[in-house]
């Protein structure tokens, strides 16, 4: 058995209390073999002064977006796709979306996260360079059929089939896949009720956005007289497995037919902020019992992809949207950042416990910020930023020791990053 | 003249463009001498790579509060101070001040922070802490009157009034006063009445919290058949060079007698949003020609000192709250994180011109997460986090540097942090 024994740290456990503890994983299976006084193992990590806490899971985010970062801001949702990103998007090509995905990638293990749901373009790629960079995910082709002929529309179908079925089981099993389908009202209904049974016959789920603003919601209830998210079920969309992403404009009747489904949701509170779409009842869905995780969406609207800043935001912003300073409370994000993405991905990871996958984040609580530490819960939700994470670990493997990453070159992908973006910008302007 | 200079960074412009240059400083006078292509100092700071910006200000805060970092989470204000904060703080000790002091001071300086405006206790002390720390400041004592008898309460605003006249121009000019009554609704308004004129007297301006909560606003308007602000101008608490701390649920005459009156707002949005008390309506202030600066609040509301959350979430909840994607835009933001504090607090700070106080923060743009820079203003609004912040100069003297504190000891401050914290909470909870 090869092994990896983390040491000297206290262990963040799932009933959200904190103990001193070494953990010891297998590599080979990937999980974790044992808690508390460990067997040596044959490396060995130093977890001293630090806190152990399972991977933070982004189950919603295009990763590749980070070129983008910064690039159009203060601007709502519609204006800012139709206006900046989907021109300089049309102007992409591969290498773009591949110096994209390592940058996104380099910040998410900094950041400490393990496990990340991804909807972008040129998929195969986007594999490759995330089983390269360590990193769980699930991933599907975003399919946008708007503006398209029938036959582009079909065949970008087509496209988010084929990576679904052909990625699946990619990088030993790390990376899954889903029929991503843009949002209910940018890809096509009739292909949608084509296709979500062939990915079903596949094995595979969906993923897709939903309910995100009131301009969305509105047309669905207009057309078809039915919230979006019935109307979503009559498409067949609403399956065990499934998850969306947002969910900012649901009613009562909708959340109950997520918790009846067992349909999560990617809760993506900054880029919800950002782009004035609104504030999803949060505490409502938790409280209906709907899986909740929490995702950064992608840079160009957050601008940066620290899950800290994300799980502070959705307390923060939570209690304003339920006028109750007591919702969301701190245990209540940490359990979503890390447990409620992983179910929302599909992925026996998020908890530290023996059996569970070994993807583990290790926080340097030796901080101003951090001290004095009354609740390490507390700083989790609070006080903790990407940048105090010191080791990252992804199925028993170091892919970040001393906040290096072990499996990319830092230097070399952000040199490749600024190259391509700065292509990128001139081709899709010169346009 | 002894001279400092910053040298190989991007510089940003008080109009929000950035440019390549020098920048060189008196550190004698504390002032900035020359920018662009300066002569060369004696004492050198690289900023290659970096973008040197105006020190950030936090001119609402109350910073031995570090001390009850994440004690008491996820209530609203009212039951949050009645039943956890105000039961410990009557058992803080002066050396518990100092030690929080000390803690707040080293986090305020790592995190780019030059000038703050502190409201606690045992203000003597808390001028030494941030004399010796290098910060700029304007102090008071918080005068709370709330269950006092009235000798008590008298008492308090001497003491108000003795720090406000004592501690003007402490450390060399870099601490500055005011007398600080804790809010309309916990300081006697018959001995506002009386104390106001004194301080008018002596020179010293106005801080207090108002108009945070619905719960604080609605008693006013029942009492007195006004709004707060008309209740404070009424009580002479509302002259030019007053800053008031949070504003949430003002109307639009008090927007315009904030206006006329050039008093302006520290806005906490993180502490608005943890205690659920709402969104300030920011955008609103700024276009009415309100002074807004950015203010964390006590670390227990937050729950940390990073002045680069508190201007993200400026930017994010002020959207919201305009219900406008457009609203609180990155340069408005960092704006009002900069020159806007230094306005509020009364210094000659917050933008890098010639002639204006040395007050700056040189930030680490070689990361991941501000990879690509497209556009400096924006990451400096969505991206970057205290944790970028490199070096930090107060006046021309280097108080940061390579993330170090050159005037305190980091690691003796976080131990007695720690255990004054710890002897303060068993006290408070033996009571
Ligand atoms: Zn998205
Ligand atoms: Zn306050």
């Amino acid at each position: 058995m090869s092994t990896l024994q983390i040491t000297g740290g206290t262990v963040l456990r799932p009933d959200m209390t904190a103990r001193e503890a070494d953990v010891l994983a297998d590599r080979e299976t990937g999980r974790i073999v044992e808690i508390g006084d460990t067997a040596a193992g044959e490396e060995t990590l130093d977890a001293s002064g630090c806190l152990v806490v399972p991977g933070l899971v982004n189950p919603h985010c295009h990763v590749a977006m980070t070129l983008l970062r910064g690039y159009a801001d203060d601007k709502p949702l519609d204006a800012w796709l139709r206006e900046d990103i989907w021109p300089v998007e049309a102007a992409l090509e591969p290498g773009d979306i591949e110096a994209g995905t390592r940058l996104g990638a380099v910040e998410l293990l900094k950041n400490g996260v393990t496990a990340i749901g991804d909807m972008y373009f040129e998929m195969p790629t986007v594999a490759d360079v995330l089983g390269e960079a360590g990193l769980r995910a699930r991933i599907g082709h975003g399919i946008v059929t708007v503006g398209k002929d029938d036959a582009d529309a079909r065949a970008d179908f087509e496209e988010g089939l084929a990576v679904a079925r052909d990625l699946d089981g990619a990088a030993d099993g790390r990376i899954r896949t889903a029929l991503m389908p843009h949002s209910l009202t940018t890809a096509d209904a009739d292909l949608v009720e084509e296709f979500v049974p062939r990915a079903r016959d596949a094995g595979v789920p969906l993923h897709y956005h939903a309910n995100e603003t009131r301009e969305e919601v509105e047309p669905i209830v207009e057309d078809h007289g039915v919230r979006p998210l019935e109307y979503a079920d009559d498409l067949g969309m609403l399956e065990d497995g499934d998850f969306i992403a947002h969910g900012v404009h649901v009613d009562r009747t909708e959340i109950e037919l997520l918790a009846d489904r067992d349909v999560g949701v990617a809760h993506c509170p900054a880029s919800n902020m950002k782009l004035a779409s609104g504030i999803a009842p949060v505490q409502t869905m938790l409280d209906a019992g709907v899986t909740v995780g929490i995702g950064t969406d992608g840079a160009a609207s957050n601008n940066d992809l620290d899950p800290f800043d994300e799980l502070r935001d959705a307390a923060m912003v939570g209690k304003l949207g339920a006028d109750d300073a007591a919702a969301l409370a701190a245990p209540e994000v940490v359990r979503a950042a890390t447990e409620g993405g992983a179910e929302l991905l599909g992925f026996d990871a998020g908890r530290i416990e023996e059996g569970a996958l070994a993807d583990l984040a290790v926080v340097d609580f030796e901080k101003p910020h951090l001290t004095p530490a009354h609740d390490p819960v507390s700083h989790l939700a609070y006080a903790v930023r990407g940048s105090d994470v010191e080791h990252t670990v992804v199925g028993g493997e170091v892919v970040v020791r001393n906040r290096r990453v072990q499996t990319l070159d830092e230097a070399a992908v952000r040199r490749e990053a600024e190259a391509h973006a700065e292509a990128l910008i001139r081709r899709a302007e010169g346009n």
